[in-house]
């Protein structure tokens, strides 16, 4: 469990780090300075001090980090040896492009179930096996205590798939239907919008002709 | 063709200004002001008085906005009659659910050609009729003057397939493969990272419990 919200630009970063440090040959030291790593990844020393000090506090001065500690931190912060389970509801192409998506599981988070309408029922995808019927969401929700919910529905069905998420006890919500939603207060909502970041593309494009 | 870049938060409101003037009845008056706009659309007034500004000036004092200037501004600002055309390449899960995906005409963007390797040709999408074969990229995107692409293939094939689009004139990419590209320091890259915005979502939820 993380003590503190990362930003996101940090975030993607971690991975990197995490990898660098989980291959240091066994001849390297116990501890590592921010100087040393910020040169072998090729970045900023200033971020990587900046980056580092977001999940492991600052480095000791002339010694830097405990490699150990640094990597467990890293662990913990991407959600570690705890993953987070997500369910998705809309087993059409982007659900399915989701669902074959590699990479979650580097930040800590799996796909553990995907759900889609009657006839969508007994289709199967590599990841999660069989597609439920949206029906058993909730049971489905309780039983395996779910928090985190993808929505790649249409716009027509989005408000009610994501009542229902919130009935199932769900707390945070990405969607990738091009509508917005409305949710309690406590519920976090990521609302994805392809054509607004293609469009925020295309105007800088324009604005460089 | 605009004058200035816009933030991506404006840019993504301008539909709804855009939508709501264009449905004004004849009774209402040539002029508006942004008080009424953002009364109308439940937004914040100082939110709307900068969002305008940004695609039309400032409004004049006591009077607001010309509602026919204020139109073609904001029509301009979104790609107005000019349509921005792009192509993708890979024409997979991921991919078709673009190709599918309504809403990037509202910005002015229109998808004209999908392309794929040998084994994916000769499949149709509803919108761009035929899938290409991508050794046809170059020669098209030279007749039609693209300048912006779209690339839906795998890790592996992702920066071969982003050297072609530069070979081919393309200024703009858009890139959903989960791997960095390295470009010519004057094309616009823009990667999407699905993995990291719901880890982003996910440590927010962890940092809520």
């Amino acid at each position: 469990m993380n003590e503190r919200s990362i930003p996101k630009a940090t975030l993607g970063r971690l991975p990197l780090y995490l990898n660098y440090l989980r291959r240091l040959p066994p001849t390297s030291g116990p501890t590592i300075s921010a100087t040393q790593i910020a040169r072998q990844l090729y970045l900023g020393e200033v971020q990587v001090r900046k980056d580092l000090a977001a999940v492991s506090g600052a480095g000791k001065p002339r010694i830097g980090y405990v490699v150990r500690d640094l990597i467990e931190n890293l662990e913990s912060a991407l959600g570690g040896d705890q993953v987070t389970q997500a369910v998705l509801v809309g087993a059409g192409k982007l659900g399915g492009a989701l669902l074959e998506y590699n990479g979650f599981e580097e930040y800590g988070i799996q796909i553990v179930a995907a759900f889609d309408r009657d006839d969508q029922a007994g289709r199967t995808s590599r990841k999660v096996g069989a597609i439920r019927l949206v029906g058993e969401l909730e049971s489905f929700c309780r039983e395996h205590d779910i928090r985190l919910g993808i929505i790649t529905v249409n716009s027509e069905s989005a408000q009610e798939v994501c009542d229902r998420m919130v009935d199932s006890g769900i707390k945070a919500i990405w969607n990738f239907a091009p509508c917005g939603l409305s949710v309690p207060e406590d519920i976090l909502l990521k609302q994805e919008n392809f054509a607004l970041s293609l469009a925020h593309l295309n105007n800088l494009l324009c604005n460089r002709i």
